[in-house]
Parts: C-alpha cells; structure tokens; sequence
C-alpha cells in the first residue's frame, strides 16, 4: 500500500474537516481569527521509551493525541488542529484500523482537526504537532506566577508513576492505574477556565517537582509545598506508605495533570470552576520569593526525574 | 544533560525569536495578520530511509528542513515558524553543534524560527512541522489545473536520484550530484512569485510522475510529457543516453523542484520570474482532458516511484 492509499484510507476524515483545513496538498491550510494567537506544541511519543512494547494501538493513539492536548490545556488554549507523523515497522492493517479510530474519537471529542501527516516505515513511533487557538495575550505561561500565589494541582498524581512502576517489576497494574497511564485526560477544559484566573500554569509529564521547576524558574521565584496535602490515589498514598517513596508522586511523570497558581483574591473563582468541571483542585503550597523548592514533610531526598538522555 | 540544557543550548535562538514566538513554554505562541492562511506540513526523516548511514550531522539539518520548506514553497507560503521533534541515540555534543548552526543558518536564509520541539532518545529520526502564511485564497492548490495550461519544472530533475543510485552501488557521486542530494534548494522565492500566475503546483519529492500524478487526480484531468523537453543536467543526460533508464528522472525523486500548470495567457509572466530569480522554468508538457500521463518520446516503461511502505 502506497503512502497516499494509507493516508486517503485511514486518516483523511472528509467529515470533520471543515472549511479550508484538510489533508491531501502540500500544506493544510487553516484560518484563524484576528484576535486570536496560535499556541503550537509538539511531542514524538516512541515504543519501548513512553509507552511498552506490547501496548495496544488504541491506547498509543490515546496517549499521543491526549499528552500534546496536555500541552494546549497548560497554555489554556482551544484544540483547532493537529498533524501526525506516524513511523511504523510494517504495515499492519489492524492494527492502523485500530490506531486511527481511536485517535478519530479522541479528536472529535476535543474538537481538534487531523489536517496533515506524513507515514515513513521505521521503529514504531510518532510525532504529533498540535496547535490551538487563544486569545491575543492571554495565554497561561510558565513565567506568570507571583510570591504569594497558591499553587494548585488538579485531581491526582502518581497513577501512571505507579502503574509504570509495576510493570517495569513485571507485576500488573490494577486497571484504575493502566487507565490513568495509557488514557491519560487532557485537561483542556480547566486550562480554559484557568485563563483569567490562574497566573502560572503547567502541565505534569515529567513530575510535579521538575515542572513546577519550570514555572519556578522561568517566573524567578520559589515554592514550598506540603507533601501530606499531595492529592493522591488509594494505591499510591498505600504503596507510600509501605516504602517511603514520595518520587512516585513527586518525580513519576505522566500524571498529564494541570500545576498552576492562583493569587490569593482569585481563590474564590476556584470553587466555581471545580464544581463546572466536576474536577478537584488541591492547594498544595504556596510560591515563595525563596529560590527552589522547600518540600514540608517527612521526606528530603532527591528524587531523579525523567531525563530525555 | 536534561532535554531542557540540550534545547536550551543548541535550539533556544533567542535572537531569531521575535515578539512572542519562542521556545520554553507549553506552547510557542504565534500571530497571523487578518488576511492571512496559515499553510502547515509535517515530514519526516529517518537515517537509511531519507539520508544514508554516515550523512554529516550538517547535511541532515540541511534536509530535513529544506524539504519541509519545499512544501510552502508548493503552496505559495510564505514560511514562518517551524517545530522540530529529534530523535537522537546518544548525546553526541559536536553533532548536535553541527546539525543546529546549519539549520539555524537555513533557518536564517528563509526567515523562518524555530518555536518548539521534542528530544527524544531512539534511532535518528526527525520530525519538522513548517508552518508559513499565504493570503487568503491564494495557494497554490493540487486541484487547479485545467485542460490547456503548460506544465514546467523548475530548474533540473534527476540528480539526487542519480547520487542515491550511486551510492547504492558503492560509487562516490560528484560533489555537484551530492551536493543535489544532500542540499536540496527549497523553492520558497518561486513558489511565491507563482501566487497568480500558475494554476495548480506541487513539489516533487517522489518522482515527476508520481507527484504530477497528484495534480491530474485532483483536477480531474490528465498530461501529456515530452521525454525530450525534461530538464536534465550533463550527468543524468550522459547516464539515461547509457542505460535509458529513464526512471531516474521521472521516479527517483528527492528533487524538490517545483512542477507546476500554467494557462497560455500567462505564460509571458513566467519569463519575468525566470530573470527575477535566476531561476530555468522548462516547459514539459500539457494538461490534457483524458485521464493519466502520456510520454511522448521513446520510454514506455512503468518505472516503480518510491513507496513509503
């Protein structure tokens, strides 16, 4: 099958794509508005490295679609339109069958448009670019947060830590925790009540601790976080316990959640918000003039974040 | 050293990024003027497919972006950004010096910045996303030839495809046809100029046929060619007068010209673009009413353009 044949039959969905976007020429071609900005990301998701050997098609589509709308939810911005550059060891028709409706569900329910993409034959990896839409200067960046500001974490973290814990020990993973590591949520929806309300924000994939480094570092402040109000699952506050390990939590990645700060007079806003979207927001600290961050709690070792090399 | 060091070291151009375009948040964050489209094409390479094993760290930046910026040139774009996801299998500091000042340089020349990426650890491969912008209506589209118009190459086809064959077969290609293969000219300049004056465009990366081939199914017409008008240059002329092997011009793809229809009433323009840009159009053919390519000339093979998988 040639490339062209691959792409007209699994990816060229003619009823969503509206307008002037769409696959099939050089470039796709997109319209947006005056007053909105673009806000782009993009994130190479590779076999063996952030997803096993093994893992089905459909929760690798998932994962790919939902960890770079992660990145749009962190800026607050509105999903518009993605590509996908998808390397693949052979041609495997079921397993396309099953990758491509997945990714279709997922676009669909984030209204976000497949509009070009490229197939090479290689290990089995992929690269999507996503892009979104925001209004002109409003974005939530990493470099807003302000002494003061509490810092929030949106429903829980250490799931997929955990569950990719477990199966590196070849044990498996309940399915609450394999739902929380292969399907990650995007929390495009809260990023977008954030705008206007929160002043930094980030999204969690390489830990809480590392990436709210980010927003540290880029805002030129510190934090101090309370470990015991650290939202986490049964499983994990249970497997804490038994083994003193707060860098699941703390360094696991992949939680996909939102870090973010909040001055003290918008705190109110946050009740609003939490109750719209059913989500559970848990003030974990507070930003500090301090560099660094000063972790309250009963534990001060290191924890070893993800490294890309 | 941390994904962030790497990008912060090699791919954070802060001099290059203007307003509020740039590397290190979510998201880089772009504006477009009213008027405009935003055109958007990911590609990419992967070593022993796209590039041999032992291609300089410096002609693979060259290419990978090259060959992104041929698709806006294809289009008309004018380029204006672009995401790079780079899978790498080591922490290799003078490739990774090698490969960034050559794109930078590219990058540069072409006025487009680098806004986001990805490094991930695996076999070497990347991922370019280019985005430019093009007036509103104004693309140059696969879907707009017309029965009638003339069909030209720019400047000559066949040398990279010869290099490839070349080194293939154990043999060194001369500095010109390697410098063909390695250091393809994007042609953003022509594209541009042709807002207007041609109908339908595409750059061919497959192979003439192949990729002339895209234009006819989406007009929903046909070609006639003549063998004997295809630019060639002294090498590949020498080669096919050999082996009649005319499939390395009209399948051996990695050219990056641009093919493209114009109707008779403006062919006078072209003369204009041709001195304007130093650049040769040859005129190789028609589009015709019946359906697929007609060769006139003494080849009536089927040659096999690349396939992806």
């Amino acid at each position: 099958m040639s490339e062209f044949d691959l792409i007209e039959k699994y990816f060229n969905w003619r009823n969503l794509n509206s307008n002037n976007l769409g696959v099939g020429d050089d470039c796709a071609l997109i319209s947006i508005d005056t007053h909105q900005q673009i806000a782009t990301s993009v994130d190479t998701l590779i076999e063996g490295v952030h997803f096993p050997k093994g893992t089905s098609a459909s929760d690798i589509a998932h994962k790919a679609l939902a960890v770079n709308l992660s990145d749009l939810a962190a800026m607050g911005a509105t999903p518009k339109y993605f590509t996908l550059a998808l390397t693949l060891p052979e041609f495997d028709e079921s397993w396309l069958q099953d990758f491509s409706s997945t990714l279709r569900v997922l676009a669909n329910q984030y209204q976000i448009v497949l509009v070009g993409g490229d197939t090479t034959k290689g290990v089995l990896s992929m690269t999507l670019n996503v892009s979104g839409t925001i209004n002109q200067g409003k974005a939530l960046l990493r470099s807003a947060a302000q002494a003061g500001d509490r810092i929030f974490v949106s429903n829980r973290i250490g799931d997929a830590a955990l569950a990719w814990r477990q199966i590196q020990q070849k044990l498996t993973p309940s399915d609450q925790l394999l739902q929380r590591f292969n399907r990650p949520d995007p929390r495009v929806a809260l990023g977008q009540a954030l705008v206007g309300v929160a002043n930094a924000c980030i999204d969690i994939s390489d830990g809480l601790e590392q990436d709210l480094g980010h927003i540290l570092k880029r805002s030129n402040v510190g934090a101090r976080i309370d470990l015991s109000q650290l939202p986490l699952g049964q499983e994990v506050q249970s497997y804490i316990q038994k083994t003193q390990d707060w860098c699941v939590a703390l360094a696991g990645g992949d939680d996909y959640e939102l870090c973010f700060s909040v001055a003290p007079e918008n705190l109110k806003k946050l009740t609003k918000i939490e109750k719209n979207l059913k989500i559970k927001l848990k003030e974990i600290g507070v930003i500090t003039q301090n560099q660094g961050i000063e972790k309250v709690g009963d534990f001060d070792k290191k924890c070893s974040s993800y490294q890309h090399f």
